[in-house]
């Protein structure tokens, strides 16, 4: 089993405001090919300017910084793009452990991908001492996903403004992918990179409708960049994929246009959370600690043995999936990560949870790993 | 004006099976993650198994020959990226005048981009010498478009095995972008490249639904390529885009299954391109031939001027858009690509002919080009 019936989303049934304005749409016609500047239909450009103004606290132009891509993977994918040349050796930093997606997506195009490691002892904070020490004048770029996945790491204001000063330094782009933004617990505050001082026109922002507002078939996310470089992100996105599909922007707008059935949902992943994190205390061998943000827990097994060796005893001895550490960079081995939604169906993430920790339990035994001393 | 209210693409409303199959999908919770195997829901699955069956003549492994993109654009990149390393100058074979997207696809990836003319004499066929005398150690790949956009060339079976056993004998992949395969006319033989024989293991076949089922808003395409490279096409996917939209899976399925509604269309394109043709007789200085293929004219104005000239002069006199030839490569230097659609206000359309038709007269005029000697 999964802890939902789609592992990286909630599975809860979609508000009827969403479904009713996707079937709306489709009714009126909205049906042709979206290529509207931005590629997003007026009522969503509309809605993503309250919304980045309301929720991100950023004042964009419409016309000239903002467009609409099939996925956040598209426009991180565009993101990386933009700011290396293929085949050129040029370098981007990313964190490891960080998004698999970021790295793939960098090798995909013949540039070279640096990890920067980052450390549980800090709460994976981004160092600024290991960042600098692999700055090269190849450098082109910085890659972060805040709230980090896996880490659930939310990055402090501090932190941020560190990075920023960095980046200016160098003079390098900096990626914020701020799929799981909408996931920030115990009211730690969230920058959102761009609005940092003289990072506005340096930051590209990712953003989705997956994770954000569960909207994980819809494939609509989008991009925030500075004026300057839209022109290319959109033609080079003509190219590549061309417009989004017309009658899903629909519901993305209405989503963002009435986005209270999110508050109910992040009550359950908060309450999930604590669920997961509490079943995980007292397991020789594992080390859980609370994320602050997202909706995984990132579960240090490495006085069990190796990611992948505990993956495999969960599937095979519980019938229960969790990722192995290591897709997350090479400081991932050791951990796993634990993904959960918001499912409405309670008694299965709890039996969900029973299994990950009877599963883990037995395990320790099965490796003779008793209680901490 | 343009064409059509949508200048690429039917703007006729859809019939009601594919607006009612896509809602009823959103009522019945297809709006999760499409993660099937091949990135397919079940019933569109199906549909496309029938569909390349009896449409094309290929009988196919569902599960490892077929994937599904959010585009035709998408999967026409995708099938370049495999066959080529960013940035090593690895060259692909186009023809020119062609798709204006295989050759930026081409350049964005660090490849090299061969542009392998054709000529309106022998109406744009393939012409093995100038493949031949442009592949080098380093070629990977031939793209065609047929019919080929924007000259509407549909390649005869003879043309076709030149092709295949050029492929053959310097084993390249060959990708075959087939968006307007239902338009073709006069009864012409339309030949899937990849039944060729031998052909089905080096040949990627781009299909989309913009064109072939007037669905432009819903992105959705597909591709059939060789089993082996499928896992990769597959894993890059993700990487690049994600999944495509669930719930407009439903209403390609619902299109596939029961496509009679393009048949009207087809006589109404077909009657166009006839309408067209007639109106552009007798222009001075204008060469218009008969498309075979497709929904667009492929119009030689170069004793009138450039193209950029004559688009010009019917924008501002007429305000009428069509797209300027050298757009296709630097063999399309002196001709016009008029596109229109299957739009169902016929006036419109007509006024547009009236205009296109007037436009060019006065051009001629205001050249000083008089009716063929």
């Amino acid at each position: 089993m999964m802890m939902g019936a789609d592992p990286f989303a909630p599975d809860k049934c979609l508000p009827d405001h969403v479904i009713d304005a996707t079937k709306q749409a489709l009714d009126e016609g909205k049906t042709h090919y979206s290529l509207d500047n931005g590629y997003a239909e007026p009522r969503l450009k509309t809605a993503l300017v309250n919304k980045l103004r309301d929720f991100n606290g950023m004042e964009i132009d419409p016309e000239t910084e903002l467009m609409v891509g099939p996925s956040s993977a598209f426009t991180l994918f565009l993101s990386i793009r933009i700011c290396i040349r293929p085949g050129q050796g040029d370098e981007v930093l990313v964190t490891n452990p960080g998004f698999a997606e970021n790295i793939n997506d960098v090798h995909q195009m013949g540039a070279v991908c640096v990890e920067v490691p980052t450390y549980e002892e800090d709460g994976f904070a981004l160092r600024m001492d290991e960042f600098r020490s692999r700055i090269t004048e190849r450098t082109r770029a910085i890659v972060i996903t805040n709230p980090n996945n896996p880490t659930g790491t939310v990055y402090t204001r501090e932190n941020l403004l560190e990075l920023a000063a960095l980046a200016e330094e160098f003079d390098l782009g900096v990626i914020v992918d701020q799929d799981f933004e909408r996931q920030i617990y115990d009211g730690a505050e969230y920058v959102n990179f761009a609005t940092l001082p003289g990072m506005r026109e340096r930051t590209l922002t990712v953003f989705g409708t997956s994770k954000d507002l569960g909207l994980t078939g819809f494939r609509v996310g989008y991009l925030v960049a500075p004026a300057e470089i839209m022109p290319m992100l959109k033609i080079a996105t003509f190219n590549y994929v061309g417009p989004t599909n017309t009658f899903a922007q629909y519901g993305v707008a209405a989503a963002y246009e009435n986005p209270a059935y999110t508050d109910e949902w992040f009550t359950i992943y908060n309450k999930r959370r604590h669920d997961i994190y509490d079943a995980l205390q007292g397991i020789p061998g594992v080390g859980a600690s609370m994320p602050a943000g997202g909706f995984y827990h990132w579960v240090n097994i490495s006085e069990l043995g190796t990611s992948l060796e505990v993956v495999k005893h969960l599937v095979e001895t519980q019938q229960l999936g969790v990722s192995p550490g290591n897709w997350f960079g090479s400081a991932g081995e050791g951990y796993i990560r634990v993904m959960y939604g918001s499912n409405g169906r309670d008694e299965v993430f709890q039996e969900g949870v029973s299994r990950l920790a009877a599963g883990l339990r037995e395990f320790a035994e099965l490796k003779g790993v008793s209680a901490a001393a």
